[in-house]
């Protein structure tokens, strides 16, 4: 145990191999020091007693104390600053594979980002966030903004503070550097600066090596394209019959049948469990342990169903990850962009679309087979899929369908970047971002609660995470893109539920692959020999609904 | 959080108050750390998949090393120096109170058994467990003691070498004196040494202070009564109809009724947990956050309701711990064989007994109501006491009933003492084993999986550990007898399911005292104004049965 080993006078400094050997060490149990915190947080969620919440917190806190000590340990620190000497004397490249080398170049970048930041601003951090919290849980209860906006103008202040101790760093000026495509697209003239590096640097934090250059162009295309096909969808002021989704559905049956999809589409419960939470989540301490949770409601099943598909989308890449650089650095998933295009690409690539539907719709209704449910026996194939595909453009994000989905990202990636930046200051918050909803959904936002006070993001912190949702779900449909070229006949192979086809598909070009890619889109650009850009996105999203509502 | 401290050049070494505030942080954070390992075990026991053994025992091992870190620290051990000197030239009783100079004295005694061993020694053992659990457990699968023999000789070694660590300990050298009345019991001379100390140590490892000396006067007083009780109920060749408990008792009512009983008799639902497991075990991280297991066996309720009223007892300890000293060493259990005192109290004491049964038994009518249960529904309470009171010999420590369970025990501490002290070889044990069932329980032992190989203690180095499940029994009566001296009518208040009187004065008596005492011999005293001895335990144990069998 190198978590033991407190002083570099241990270290042995002879070959390559032999520092490598010692980074491994200290990085595995570095790891499953960390899987026990997201162990006691699953636990939290789904098991914890009430009575536990106080002593909950004092385990988080000892834990956070011990990894971020093992974090920055001066052993780690050794055999870093090893590394970087040897780097330029020494062909790396001859002793180490590519996947030693990433495990090397992920534990650097950690360890630099850990010791970057004075220890005063993290512990400065975890208490703000902590009455963050409690602040907004009270202010989105009472949907009265004035009690948060003090607290999300600390959390704006910390984390400028914060970022301003990365922004030198030569990773992010190079990230800053706008290249003419996105200059172009921005209408910004050469040397202009078209934000000032805050943003860039949180981003980063959620989503490695992506560009925030990049993001802006993006999401100006998608805006482009998604406002007039939500106005397109209102004017026709039609909804496909849901009657049938509707009803009196015994959670112990769908429970059942969520059990049953998640472990047809290839989650193994040897190496994890499904309950059910408040917030389902997909999380655990290690591939061999994948603890998720769904969450049932009674008069709609398919809350019930897509969130389960979700969540083991998120699972299966947690189960699939590299078995032979276990608990190292390089088997971790690459950003939370490709871990949601994981769960996204099964939830809507799969789970939205009819060859799924022909495997499990059938299932569906032996499940729910008694006269109550004539409704459901007798929806077809067609019926079925256009009522899950309604567009209903709403106030709440997690309620949102896929078409107004990126819409409510965009707008929360426009205010909070515009919050860092300085563009604008907390009170204007709830205005613009009323504002925006009228623009983008066409709706009139009543109360703060169901607008700005709804995430609790921006309450932990979280500035620079929303993005990864929608970019989550571009890579999801270039990657379900690649797979039907690799595939022969995949749709076919859903509509007979052999789902096990495109898992292992995905096992061996996202999931093993963890982090040897420096970004999701140098990994897009790998497997698909394409940029990321939001072009396939958006033709088959406009071209799905405009079938579905036969614009 | 002082376990981020490692030099004690962070010491601040003013005032005894200050001192002692710096202790306590030090204690807290490392019982908070604790509190982590136990509920991953919990976890392990009831949740974990398969898969994820080898990863939880790399949680487990990454924890222990963190842990000993913690309790072996510089810190620590410059504190606990610093009040041993300010003992000698402060009067520290002026400054601290009883709890506050118990913390001490309990710190003290950790950290000097803590570093007593040296950490090739600490490591060694770890090891060996985990390789003689496993030789254990083939060997009792194929019942083939040859197998387990050689880890069992490893294990005596390896704990006699850890053993003689502190066997020169002044604390020891004390326990080691046997009084004049011990003496005269075994018909020793004046400076006749009757054992070598061994035993005495790991004894002490689960029941702090006790003399082993003063066990063995306590066991040779249960064989010489309860060898001929069994041996008359035995020759009696009769047993009470029990046909009303044997059936078909669906499980989930079951849970219900258990559940029902077990919180009516006190256990706090929102600060604790009840799940099944294959062994039932009551653990969790913390008073707040108490996991209990049981189990239910489908033809037979008996085990299922009686196993929930044991761990409810072993619950009701950990969540009626002293809230002041919270995560202090004066808050915890006193020893095993206190812990083991509230179980049986509530199991035997109670459960076993006709007010509880007045109060139950028209409850578990009600829950088993159906026609199936036509026999349970006809039985009497007082047919109901018998049968549950049912005497039957047999090989099974952990199926006997409270008559046979005390031989299971004095047969295990009699081997297992000799085994340290050298008296007898391993080879030996079978045979031992075996004469030992036949004298006392009357049975011959056909198969080692029957015999010595059935249990996991000797396996995992739980040598000295056997002898508190009977010291539990002995504490538990004399306990109960203060309780109902104490308590007007208690046998009323229990028939009318009034348990909230017991609990409380249990609560005040015996769990708030936490490890105030330095023994259970002395909580007993200070509790009763009598020392621990067998006579009314075997008073009531004798006329219980005499009864029961019409002897």
């Amino acid at each position: 145990m190198t978590i033991l080993a407190k002083s570099s006078a241990e270290l042995s400094l002879e070959s390559v191999r032999s520092l490598y050997d010692q980074l491994s060490v200290h990085l595995k149990d570095l790891s499953v020091l960390q899987g026990i915190t997201r162990l006691l947080f699953w636990d939290q969620e789904t098991m914890m007693p009430a009575k536990a919440a106080p002593i909950r917190a004092q385990q988080l806190s000892v834990l956070a104390g011990l990894t971020h000590e093992a974090e920055i340990s001066p052993v780690l620190g050794s055999l870093i600053e090893e590394f970087e000497k040897r780097k330029l004397t020494e062909d790396l490249h001859k002793e180490l594979n590519p996947y030693e080398l990433a495990n090397i170049r992920l534990a650097t970048k950690a360890y630099k980002e850990k010791t970057l930041l004075p220890i005063e601003l993290v512990k400065a951090i975890a208490t703000l966030n902590s009455e963050a919290v409690i602040a907004w849980a009270e202010a989105r209860k009472e949907s009265d903004f004035s009690k948060f906006a003090p607290f999300l103008e600390k959390q704006i202040k910390i984390l400028r503070q914060a970022a301003s101790h990365k922004i030198q760093d030569r990773a992010y000026a190079e990230a800053r550097k706008i290249n003419k495509k996105a200059r172009a697209s921005l209408g910004l003239k050469e040397g202009e600066e078209c934000y000032k590096g805050y943003y860039q640097v949180l981003l980063n934090t959620y989503e490695a090596g992506f560009k925030d250059a990049h993001l802006q162009v993006l999401f100006a295309d998608l805006k482009k394209s998604i406002i007039p096909l939500i106005a397109k969808i209102k004017a026709k002021e039609f909804h496909h019959d849901r009657s049938f989704i509707q009803g009196d559905w015994d959670i112990q049956k769908q429970v059942e049948f969520s059990t049953r999809i998640s472990k047809e589409i290839g989650f193994d419960t040897e190496a994890g469990r499904l309950d059910v939470s408040t917030h389902p989540f997909s999380g655990g301490a290690h591939p061999t342990d994948v603890r998720m949770t769904t969450r049932y409601i009674i008069d709609n099943f398919q809350e019930g169903i897509t969130g389960t598909i979700h969540e083991t989308g998120h699972s299966l890449y947690e189960q699939g990850r590299n078995k032979e650089y276990d608990n190292l650095p390089v088997s971790q998933s690459l950003s939370l962009g490709i871990h949601e295009s994981q769960s996204l690409l099964w939830e809507r690539m799969v789970g939205l679309n009819k060859p799924f539907w022909t495997y499990a719709l059938p299932h569906l209704k032996a499940q729910f087979s008694g006269s109550s449910h004539e409704n459901l026996q007798s929806a077809s194939l067609e019926q079925f899929y256009n009522a899950f595909n309604r567009v209903d453009p709403g106030f709440i994000r997690v309620e949102a369908d896929e078409v107004t989905y990126p819409l409510h990202v965009i707008l929360r990636y426009e205010i909070e970047k515009a919050l860092v930046e300085g563009d604008i200051s907390v009170a204007d918050v709830p205005r613009i971002w009323n504002a925006k909803m009228k623009e983008y959904l066409g709706l009139d936002v009543t109360e703060d609660r169901l607008g700005c006070l709804q995430d609790i993001h921006w309450a932990i912190g979280y500035i620079g995470y929303f993005p990864t949702y929608t970019l989550g779900s571009i890579y999801a449909v270039q990657i379900f893109d690649a797979a039907k070229e690799a595939i022969p006949n995949l749709e076919d192979h859903l509509a007979k539920g052999e789902f096990h086809v495109l898992r292992h598909w995905l096992n061996k070009n996202i999931h093993e692959q963890g982090s040897l890619s420096e970004s999701g889109e140098d990994l897009i650009y790998n497997l698909t020999g394409r940029p990321l850009d939001s072009s396939l996105y958006l033709r088959e999203l406009t071209d799905k609904y405009a079938r579905i509502y036969d614009l």
